[in-house]
């Protein structure tokens, strides 16, 4: 025997134990079974009701002439830049990794790399250039109940155009969108402004550095979620939070910061004159320009509201925001304040970053992972995952009998399985209640002979005899 | 006025320069605009096939009664442990981070995490446990041409049963997921082995350290890739790659490196008789309860081949391997060995790993990019984008008409636009053609005032006048 030649050793024998095994006793580590704080898993239903928005976005799109694109998760660091919301918080931002020389991170957005990707590709693509793209975000955010640190995400934008018919298709699109998922128009509300408006505030108040002015955008973006008087900390001196850590501020007098509140409080006044910023002639101009195309596209439920900030630092012209209009509980059931599901604006200065590229451009998103959350909330809404039927195994010996009758039921696409463990009945009994399979077949020596199966409806109790050729018709009354 | 008080700046204005145009301005970086290696951009054709690969498997999944789920990209890196073929390589493997006082890491296959999963879960799930994922996975491989640190993969798994028809599942559930998609039973063979074999082999060349049986293990998984002379200095005392960088080896002898070749250079005997390993009684029990089983599932194109390895170690019993048997071609036009589009196998310790829970497990995954990239080559496999019609635009003022004619063409379910740049009539055709629309729709004063339009097709050239009630008939005719 060759073996024994090698090895020496004929005629012994050694345990075989696998080398995994192996690893775990001589470690003993016992790992975690929990997920890190940001991080969920996801059931099917949840699953479901994404791939049905999933493919209600992609009729949407090919319907309005999207192209379909996918850039990877990571990006050099430096490519995809640093536009969060929340950079000037320590430790947060962008996942992020030495690779070689380059750091790569990453994305964060589904804009940053499109505007990579444009100034790559900018000889093959189309100008204008209109992509959409589905893709997971993640945002290294200081971990906390509800803060999720990865998103999926639905973008879809306009490249290479100033025309502000695209900022108002793109609304026109999310409407369509959230129609076909089931809601109607008086669920949600898209808003609308112009980060010129903030601009020419922030002119008029002598704020003229990067730091300060970014630093302004970023505390007026926490409105929604701190409130007022904490964002004033923000805007002033500084701002402790619940955790102890503080966050410098960008130390705007008492009279900016309450003149900037005063601004900013407006509230649903149709008839706002622009007064306050009208002799910076391009918000004006955006607004009045985006009013006329979202009536050419027949939107009614778009408002214009220049309380709106959006925190990426991008944006230069047009901004929207969508808002559910409905409660939204959270697992405790407590009504809870559900902020927007999406948003976008135009960003014409990002692509020229790249270097010497004309490419004003406009987008917006979708955060799928909250439509999806709201949208199983909504009573009238239900989608049911498809259990197996399970075929009772009593007897190894008939076991060619159970393959064919599966084989059967699958060739006539009835979701179907022979009972896959190794218990007695009652254990398959209670797999096949616990998976909710809408009913068992039995098929022992008597059936078999009589050309039939025994169905045990699982919701009922119920049990038929079921000739073969009926099999499928009957299955499907119970599904 | 408010703002002069606050600001004591009346009557003077500031320029209104964005905030991100400021920055790019005070810091003049120019990012780069190149792709990290091993990762890659997707265009539409490649997504399309995959969005129809992927609604195949879904379709399969449904039909063989597996449960949709979802883990999230991070883990716990102490929870998916380190079960990497290169682990053993310098700075390879996966991507992690410190993140407060643990690691997290991006998952490296779907596998460990579904284990941290059932361990987390086992009150609430079905035992069995039949579940399908789609999901994203990351290896931090030493960057090179064609080598990915980005996959899409599907797993389907059997959680808790020794059961090996769920193995036998597994694989006719591929075969038919590969038919669905396109494929004919000669495109592709189903290759299966045992784990035991190789571990059989170890402990009678009395390989027992942990350590060395996986560098046997990991470097024997690595002959499809480098060849037997390379992998032999693997498996000696070590070998140096092309970059000079030195991999110690598993200190063989010649004699046990020379028979560990000759028993798995075994191919495409039929007869083999287990001779070298049948005293190793459950290898040979595995085998033959495959081939039973495979055979109750009718199968067909499926062969056992000892020589299969698949590098990751937590493997414990029966291991598959799908592989191509049609020319794949690379970028430049040469055939390339691609190697396999997917594998598994049994996994019975995984579970246990996380305390005492005996879970049993055995799965299958395919890597949908791969699959992806092989049937974009099949000649007669082809999935066209639908790309839409552009209504030109020659006169603002006819803005509402081009409306009217766009809110039909999308309501008749029409992929159309209005042209979304500024340009003129000639850009609007250069447009139109680089999008490879299928036909333009000239609708000025004449057309509206006979309600029709002038359709041109972009393939021929030609010209024709329709009526508007024809319209979507004879768009449909075009695309």
């Amino acid at each position: 025997m060759v073996r024994a030649a090698v090895c020496g050793t004929e005629g012994r024998q050694f345990e075989s134990v696998p080398v995994y095994q192996k690893m775990t006793k001589e470690k003993k580590i016992k790992p975690s079974k929990e997920l890190p704080s940001g991080f969920e898993d996801r059931q099917e239903k949840e699953l479901l009701i994404r791939d049905f928005v999933i493919s209600n976005i992609k009729e949407v799109m090919i319907k309005y002439g999207f192209q379909y694109l996918e850039t990877p998760s990571f990006e050099y660091t430096d490519s995809i830049g640093k536009f969060l919301p929340d950079k000037d918080r320590p430790g947060e931002g962008v996942f992020s990794f030495k690779d070689e020389n380059k750091w790569l991170s990453l994305r964060y957005d589904l804009t940053a790399p499109l505007a990579r990707y444009v100034a790559k590709n900018f000889n093959e693509i189309s100008k204008p250039f209109k992509r959409y793209q589905l893709g997971t975000v993640w945002r290294n955010e200081k971990p906390g109940p509800g803060r999720y640190r990865e998103f999926l995400q639905f973008d879809a934008d306009f490249v290479g155009t100033k025309n502000l018919m695209a900022d108002a298709e793109l609304c026109a699109m999310i409407k369509e969108v959230l129609i076909k998922c089931g809601l109607v128009e008086k669920d949600f509300t898209i808003k609308f402004s112009s980060r010129k408006i903030l601009e020419g505030l922030l002119d008029r108040y002598e704020i003229r550095t990067k730091e300060r002015r970014l630093k302004v955008l970023r505390s007026l973006d926490k409105v929604d979620r701190l409130g007022w008087e904490e964002v004033k900390k923000l805007l002033g001196p500084g701002r402790e939070d619940e955790s102890g850590d503080f966050t410098k501020g960008a130390d705007l007098t008492k009279d900016v910061i309450d003149d900037l509140q005063s601004q900013l409080k407006y509230e649903n006044k149709e008839t706002f004159t622009y007064d306050e910023w009208e002799k910076d002639g391009d918000a004006y101009k955006d607004v009045q320009k985006l009013k006329e195309n979202f009536d050419l596209y027949g939107l009614k439920n778009i408002k214009f509201d220049p309380t709106i900030i959006r925190g990426l630092e991008y944006y230069t012209g047009p901004i929207f925001e969508v808002n559910l209009n409905f409660d939204v509980k959270n697992i405790k059931g407590e009504t809870i304040q559900f902020g927007s599901i999406g948003g976008g604006g135009r960003y014409d200065n990002l692509v020229s970053n790249f270097g010497n590229l004309d490419y004003p451009s406009t987008g917006i998103s979708i955060g799928i992972d909250r439509l999806v959350y709201a949208l199983m909330q909504k009573k009238d809404f239900d989608i049911k995952p498809l259990r197996p039927v399970v075929i009772c195994v009593f007897d190894n010996f008939k076991i060619k009998e159970y393959f064919k009758l599966l084989k059967f039921l699958r060739e006539s696409n009835i979701s179907s399985e022979i009972y896959p463990g190794e218990g007695k009945l009652k254990k398959q009994m209670e797999y096949a209640n616990k998976i909710e399979s809408p009913c068992v077949i039995f098929y022992g020596d008597d059936e078999i002979k009589k050309g039939e199966v025994k169905l045990r409806n699982l919701k009922t109790g119920e049990e038929l005899s079921v000739k073969n050729e009926n099999l499928v018709n009957e299955i499907k009354k119970f599904i």
